[in-house]
């Protein structure tokens, strides 16, 4: 043991030379972020040469209203207490289950919180992430269930003409079974990545727990690239690790759903999934709602179950000069679509989204066909909160055959 | 395309609410880090409050030596310039091609570079990250060539009595090729878990591109958790997201060995690989590097290839009051494993590592033996700059048969 703790303190003094400046002992005993038992949470940061410790999150604070489960939360920034040791904290009102995202504002420099080691990216920004009560009814934590495999995979996309990058969730027992399963075509909105629904969306941790439970089929999960021109996240593609502005690549003129059967085709040669109708189903939010109701247009006997999250519908742009073919004879794809009777269009917007006209002129092109939708309005807005929650509900109503 | 626009500026306005602060523009326009075309790296934050504003990396600074192509880097916080529009800003001395990790001090608060999203944790620590010249002879950097798949996976590990979480690498063509691929076991060292070798030590871009090149053979590679009571990297398991100060789980008590068979079963049921071994290797830095020796001399007849970087050897622990099989009869296993000749054991270790009396230890041995090992001394001590490298070349030495 004495060898042990002697390679320890070799390990902790040489190995890790970025931690040996001497630390105040006042910072080492923080603990940051700290979810306590009454779902409150307590965020802290020792910095006592700082004249002004903001923090910004999407939780609502000590004193507001907390009773909307479904609000967006206050990111306005809210002043720390700074206690006489140079400690800056705040703690929360009680939350509801969520997985929370905040950054601290330090002197007016916005930074994420140096004691949490977790964060999650949303384009450009950088969040420490928190997750209280694990999230909605718990499904947004890791269990102690069978846990599936997520992987990043490359594909070739002879359309595209580039290699890309994407997201491949099989269920727990996949690698050791011989059975075929349904696959889900899941798509991310603007700016997003073949990362998002894996990290913003806690997509792995949500179809666990659903299929332990026995309420979601297991399932193939595939979360492609939407930026059709992008071979992979930033960082992941051979750009380099890319540190100007994160752009929105062009990324709504066809030319995405044109490529979409390349995707589809990999996929049904290299994972054992079932190859029919009644097996697939496409799903997305916002640019991914997009994507996903001009793909079912377009293939109309690919997908049995499409989902359609905070979905845009009419922000098509040019390819070119020209407006894609993908975009073009909209009201008849929509009759041939509906003829052919979809087992399930589910659609979900929250009542503060500004996509809320999109949402109507999806609705109507799709009453004009007498097409039974299944509709959820819900509160709040165009968020990964609203998100995650269409996915836990969306998920459950697949594949049951 | 005034559409497009439109909904460009209303995801902006709405979706990404926690950007909504109206930030200084003098803010909006830092790139930060820009590698610069001599190499030298340009690091910036906008603080305008700030009193002092400091940059610890494993770089060195402008006229610093740099000759040393190992060296370790200079962690000594050195205070950045400050402009009239509050800017602070240094630039290092130009750079040898590396994967470099920094942190900003802004008025005593250790943060990572608000500016730069790609970051590394190594046990509690978080850095920004940088690649200059793409690293190691380009080999770090994603290039345009065929790229394998990575996937975390949870097996059954019955000697733990849990399910645990590794990383999987496949080589390109794995999922559409029929053939079978040899086996690199590669282990991580004390504090790490199975997202270390991906993440701080670049295996994925490394094997792509050796691969690629033709100088390594199509192989998949396993990395494991080393911590055998731990399911997976914090986060990734079910005690959710701890924030406590990550601690080293005792793990160098023999039950990490003992159950690594379950590993290798598991691999070999739920991948295409070759089953002998001419076809298995196993590696690994520090700890990994000890499990990785005690692995071999245990299953002599597992390994062909057997690569042991910065290495521990003599820090075994009591498992409760009694040492662990694992470790008793050393001198016995030496001999038997030495008899049946393994082709490859590689030796690579700094000259400034604190386990050069391991590295001493263990090369006596195999000398005591006759065993005929590789060694290979290199500048610099204990640090992932030559875990990196050891891959490099290791990686090209096996299954060349």
């Amino acid at each position: 043991m004495k060898r042990f703790i002697l390679f320890f303190a070799c390990l902790t003094s040489i190995s890790l030379v970025a931690a040996q400046e001497v630390l105040n002992w006042k910072d080492n005993e923080i603990v940051s972020p700290i979810v306590n038992a009454d779902n409150t949470l307590t965020i802290s940061l020792f910095a006592p040469d700082a004249k002004k410790v903001e923090l910004t999150g999407n939780f609502l604070y000590a004193g507001k209203d907390t009773s909307d489960k479904y609000a967006d939360g206050d990111w306005s920034p809210q002043l720390m207490n700074k206690d006489e040791t140079g400690r800056w904290t705040l703690t929360t009102a009680p939350l509801k289950p969520e997985f929370y995202s905040y950054n601290l504002i330090v002197d007016g420099v916005k930074i994420t919180d140096p004691k949490n080691i977790y964060t999650v990216r949303d384009i450009g920004n950088t969040y420490s992430v928190a997750l209280v009560g694990g999230g909605v009814d718990g499904l947004y934590a890791v269990k102690n269930v069978p846990h599936g495999t997520v992987r990043k995979v490359w594909y070739d996309s002879p359309t595209a003409g580039i290699k890309r990058r994407m997201t491949v969730y099989t269920p727990a027992g996949y690698e050791t079974s011989n059975r075929r399963y349904p696959v889900l075509y899941l798509l991310h909105g603007m700016g997003g990545d073949e990362n998002a629904w894996e990290e913003l969306g806690r997509a792995t941790q949500i179809l666990d727990n659903l299929i332990a439970e026995g309420k979601a089929e297991p399932m193939v999960v595939v979360m492609p690239n939407g930026n059709i021109s992008q071979e992979a996240a930033p960082g992941e593609g051979s750009s380099g690790l890319v540190t100007a502005a994160l752009r929105y690549p062009k990324t709504m003129d066809g030319n995405f759903e044109k490529a979409f059967p390349d995707i589809i085709q990999f996929v049904e040669k290299a994972y054992r999934v079932k190859k029919d109708k009644a097996n697939r189903a496409v799903a997305g939010l916002s640019m991914g709602g997009f994507h996903s109701i001009y793909i079912a247009l377009n293939n109309p006997d690919a997908f049995d179950y499409i989902g359609l999250f905070s979905a845009a519908f009419s922000q098509m742009s040019k390819d070119g000069d020209r407006l894609s073919p993908i975009y073009q004879n909209i009201d008849e794809k929509f009759k041939t679509l509906c003829k052919k009777s979809p087992k399930l269009i589910w659609i979900g917007i929250g009542k503060d989204d500004f996509l809320s006209q999109d949402d109507e002129k999806l609705r109507a092109a799709l009453d004009k066909e007498s097409y039974k939708y299944v509709y959820l309005k819900t509160k709040g807005g165009h968020t990964w909160r609203n998100w995650r929650e269409y996915l836990t509900i969306f998920a459950q109503k697949i594949f049951k055959h």
